[in-house]
């Protein structure tokens, strides 16, 4: 079977993600597509709208066949790190090819680009640290020296853009895995990612989408032209037996038990607590009342809103410099962990298992892994949010639940 | 003038403490009285029901001159750490006695079964670890060690009661700190330490006078004719501008955050948790809903209950082991923080000042000690039960808010 693999966090699943999905088989005449999805934190440092397995439903009742969780350690990361691991799992999983939303839309851009800045990286690595030495923080420093390398040039990729940036990573870890997936682009239409506005398209950034299931919390109807019916199905699903929708605020008194708990010491332990910033977020916490207050109090220059939230999210999961010492020098998944398959998935899956390196897991109990461990602290923390007995049953769940499995043909779960 | 000691909770003050103060008063004579009171979590282990400065407000309106705090690092502690933190304030405080209640009631008694356990130490600490050897807890062993050691003697203490444990303590901190300070010991009246029932006197135990209070939330009149007016007005005030009163459960949620979202080799470097306890803390949280279901779960003949609430404290609070080092070691504070006086309070205060050699403390910003930082986490902690803005005022005033300074004469706070 022709396979397909791409990266997603369907926060939730719009339809601009089933736009992409359908130009992304449709290009590469795939049969089987394989998402790698992040779990319960994103990478902007934020919790996700619903859970990983709600989100995993929506994938799979809108044509993805193998939903596998991006591990906390690399869904939560800088571009470079959060590609490199998704690349590894579906590199691991066979994927033929894998297809990237893009705001260029020409793959011989990327190809282009990643060559010059291969023969430029000393130059382009001085004027970063220039940049950052005046100031600026590292994707602004990186956006300026790009800017400053391959000015007066033709066909090279914007890499100010979010998405460019990406799928620039996507190509370079395909490269140095030494993967023989073929990469593809999709030119993004309609909305921009981080607009926040609705158009009179069905097409909304999922940033839109999530501002307006917050400003009308419990009255969702106003987003459903934007999301696939199954997806609407599964949001009011969720609505009605959670209450509301994850948010960083439901854990803001969580981050601050955590921080005005801790010694300075243990808080500078904390992966992305770095240049002192463990005294700053102690004295700014204190005067904080809540989570937004707080970023806006704690936001500088020098660092950007969602490499601080990144850093609130490693603090609130208690993630340590220590626990991510394998993951900055690996860059790859130790494991691929299967949250749902259909049964072209799982027909998919049977003919590959011989020849895939990376343990699969379906069930998470009794693996020792430290980067597994992540996932679960994850999860315990993400599921924080519950009153009991939903919190304790949620935090079995991820031990004992096995992969959801979904039947295509009859349109339901088993 | 003639001052005194008292070594105290007051969780809350009630008839039984106003007994004992005016009868202390009566038989030392002391014109000035200087209660050392625990903070925010109290010697079981346990949350107090009121803040540390409502209770200073019960002390000063029942007549004590001078409240200051025994720091967490004693008061959440067994019999013989408490005692010998209490003391050393006391003594520091050029205190020319300190009276404790007890169920002995016998000062000689005291003395003469300090001098057996010098002379029989050996066999006593031996019996203990044998008992601790066949599974008894630490201070079941004790009790059956000392009872062993004592058989056929007479005007022996009785070490298996509570409060003659701690007034054994105490003594024995008096003379091992060569403190000048006299003992005195009253026997205690009417109800046990752990009634938990109600009787016909106006004297019920401070357990009982808890439970009525958490049984009745909200709904106070059963325990008024135990306690003093005072206290009933602060206990209603707090009511209303609180909402509740502070116990374990109010916390629950942050000890399972705490227990779930850490390694147990970060669990293992909590104070008090020891031999492996650390696993079964973590197997055991993932199964409660509630504290009183993960206490009941995590109870053994091995461990008595308070010993595993002050464990829970420690987690609660982020007390580490490496904190209690100098503490175990020195068994002696490291300052006095004043929290409240009267006027007469006052001016002993100024009188003996020049002879004080440990820091008085009115306010704790810009103090760098690991003692005092205790205290701060617990304040800080405490104060995760209120909603913002309170909780953030609560912890601000941990900083800044200097004694409460109390006019005798005219009855009401300066």
């Amino acid at each position: 079977m022709k396979s397909l693999g791409v990266i997603v966090e369907y926060n939730p699943f719009h339809n601009g993600h089933l736009f992409h999905l359908t130009e992304s088989k449709r290009q590469t005449g795939a049969e089987v597509v394989i998402a790698v999805m992040s779990g319960q934190f994103l990478q902007r440092g934020e919790p996700a709208l619903v859970s990983k397995w709600t989100r995993t439903k929506m994938a799979l009742k809108n044509g993805i066949d193998i939903v596998v969780e991006l591990p906390y350690a690399f869904a939560t990361q800088k571009a470079e790190l959060f590609a490199s691991g998704s690349i590894s799992i579906l590199s691991g999983l066979k994927c033929d090819s894998v297809c990237f939303g893009s705001e260029q839309g020409k793959m011989e851009d990327f190809q282009k680009t990643i060559s010059l800045m291969d023969n430029e990286k000393e130059k382009h690595d001085f004027l970063v640290q220039t940049f950052i030495g005046q100031g600026y923080s590292f994707p602004k420093a990186s956006s300026l020296a790009f800017l400053k390398v391959t000015e007066d040039m033709n066909d090279i990729l914007d890499l100010t853009k979010p998405n460019n940036i990406l799928g620039y990573h996507y190509v370079k870890a395909i490269q140095e895995q030494e993967s023989t997936m073929q990469p593809f682009t999709i030119e993004r239409t309609g909305a921009g990612y981080h607009d926040p506005e609705f158009n009179d398209t069905p097409i909304a950034s999922a940033t839109s989408i999530r501002k307006h299931l917050f400003d009308n919390n419990g009255n969702i109807e106003k987003v459903q032209r934007f999301v696939p019916e199954k997806t609407y199905e599964l949001l009011n699903h969720y609505l009605y037996k959670v209450g509301s929708f994850h948010q960083w605020e439901d854990y803001f008194t969580l981050l601050k038990y955590r921080i005005l708990c801790s010694t300075p010491n243990e808080l500078a332990e904390i992966y992305e607590v770095e240049e002192g910033l463990e005294h700053r977020v102690i004295h700014t916490m204190k005067e904080s009342m809540n989570f937004h207050e707080f970023m806006t109090k704690l936001k500088t220059k020098r660092y950007t809103w969602t490499r601080l939230q990144r850093m609130c999210t490693h603090l609130l999961t208690n993630t340590r410099k220590e626990n991510m010492l394998d993951v900055s020098s690996s860059k790859r998944s130790e494991y691929i962990r299967l949250l749902g398959m259909s049964r072209k998935g799982q027909q998919y899956l049977k003919q590959i298992k011989k020849d895939v390196e990376i343990p699969i897991l379906s069930k998470v109990s009794g693996v020792d892994s430290n980067m597994l461990d992540m996932d679960i602290r994850a999860t315990s923390t993400y599921a924080m949010k519950f009153n009991e007995p939903a919190r304790s049953e949620w935090m079995q769940q991820e031990f004992s639940k096995p992969p959801i499995r979904y039947d295509e043909e009859k349109e339901c779960f088993l």
